[in-house]
């Protein structure tokens, strides 16, 4: 790193007004010169989702010294998409943030959440990203925990970088103090019971999603969700490259010709 | 398999009124039950998101022997965790399809692609499953050279199943006819140039996603874009497991205590 203060693009999946997003600016900007393009509105559960089929609309918001926020009408991977392009004409950002999410994104949940999101979408793009959510789904949530081991993260990651297309999945248990950190694994494990029913009087079927997580190897201590049901920080290393190799290499002796 | 029909679940991102879905469903049929539940807009772009916050309305379309036809209002992945919910409360299916999906889902692009979000939401809940994508945008695309291809890869997996937690991302080059298929792994690749800017009369700042897609390792043989590049089907076998093995063991060492 030179002399220049470190610079961060942050977003989030919550959207701009959440207490997240501006507790984890008020951690980084200690530390670095942050620019922040977050979602107009929430947009839990977004993924990577993209949008195509519809302009986005750019507004910025607030400037304060060191911090420079703009808002759009995207998904979190559309504004890190839509920053890199219009807000760094000269220098890139070193290291691209999502968080802090109101609520868990271990295991499986890391496909559904637009905060994984965003560092999916930065490790796409060759920078250094980390996603950070807390298991707390308050939107008064207590973030203040949290503050000495983020700064410690995103030092760390400044510092030493991250392989290509490589990102961070750091989630916190809901917890006044944390036993330490655990560099994890994805959990197996999966969603049941997704779905309430409601009938409208009209005869209209509609389902609202909810659901029980369930942990499919409860007694593995090297996942994500092991470290976080025993009280420490999960840094869950995330990769962008699906190829699923053992099947690859089973697969080259399938035979796909017709009957 | 027993000497009932297989019983396959087909969805896709392009919306139900999609050539590319009907097509799918046209040749399933011919070896399989099917049911459909499709979403009711087009969703190119979802990857695996999900309706959390809106309830998703359910409908029935047609019902054809052998087929039998489900609308609603959520996302691809929203459609294979209510389909699995509802529909089948006695016998689970035996694969889910996702597709044919109007435009390429190889490289980076199953991040982005709801196609592939059904396969990977099929693969999270246990049940093989494939997203099938070709490579043309056309809403009137010729699907027919694809039929014996998609027959033989969906016999090919209902026989011998897939490994928990993978999927099957196969897509086919725009072409009269194929060389063959390569199974292989996704691309290193990224987009360029991923906005047209335009600003309205009253200046408003909007940001239409357009780009160019760039292909990191042109001379690799073993990568998805060049089985396509070189008129090969392309079947990429697809890990839920997003953890990055290597970084994990490399981060075992890295000391995060605060400075």
């Amino acid at each position: 790193m030179t002399n220049e203060r470190p610079l961060i693009l942050v977003s989030n999946d919550d959207g701009y007004r959440a207490q997240g997003l501006n507790e984890l600016i008020g951690f980084l900007r200690t530390i670095a010169d942050v620019v922040v393009l977050a979602p107009a509105t929430p947009r839990s559960g977004s993924g990577c989702s993209i949008t195509s089929s519809l302009p986005i609309k750019l507004v910025k918001d607030l400037q304060e010294p060191g911090v420079t926020r703009w808002i759009c009408s995207g998904t979190p991977a559309d504004c890190i998409k839509l920053a890199l392009h219009v807000l760094f004409p000269e220098r890139k950002p070193d290291l691209i943030v999502g968080g802090i999410n109101h609520g868990d994104n271990s295991s499986v949940n890391a496909h559904y959440s637009g905060t994984v999101g965003v560092a999916i979408e930065g490790a796409l793009k060759g920078i250094p990203s980390i996603a950070f959510s807390l298991c707390d789904h308050s939107p008064s949530a207590d973030f203040m925990p949290l503050k000495p081991y983020i700064i410690a993260i995103t030092r760390r990651v400044l510092e030493m970088g991250l392989p290509a297309g490589t990102c961070l999945n750091v989630n916190f248990p809901k917890a006044a103090e944390f036993k330490g950190i655990k560099v994890c694994r994805q959990t197996r494990g999966d969603w049941q019971d997704e779905f309430e029913a409601l009938e409208r009087k009209n005869g209209e079927k509609h389902f609202w999603m909810t659901g029980e997580y369930r942990n499919d190897e409860p007694e593995s201590t090297d996942t994500d969700h092991w470290a976080l049901d025993n009280g420490y920080v999960a840094i869950t290393p995330t990769t962008v490259d699906m190829t699923a190799y053992s099947l690859m290499e089973m697969m080259q002796g399938w035979d796909f010709s017709a009957e």
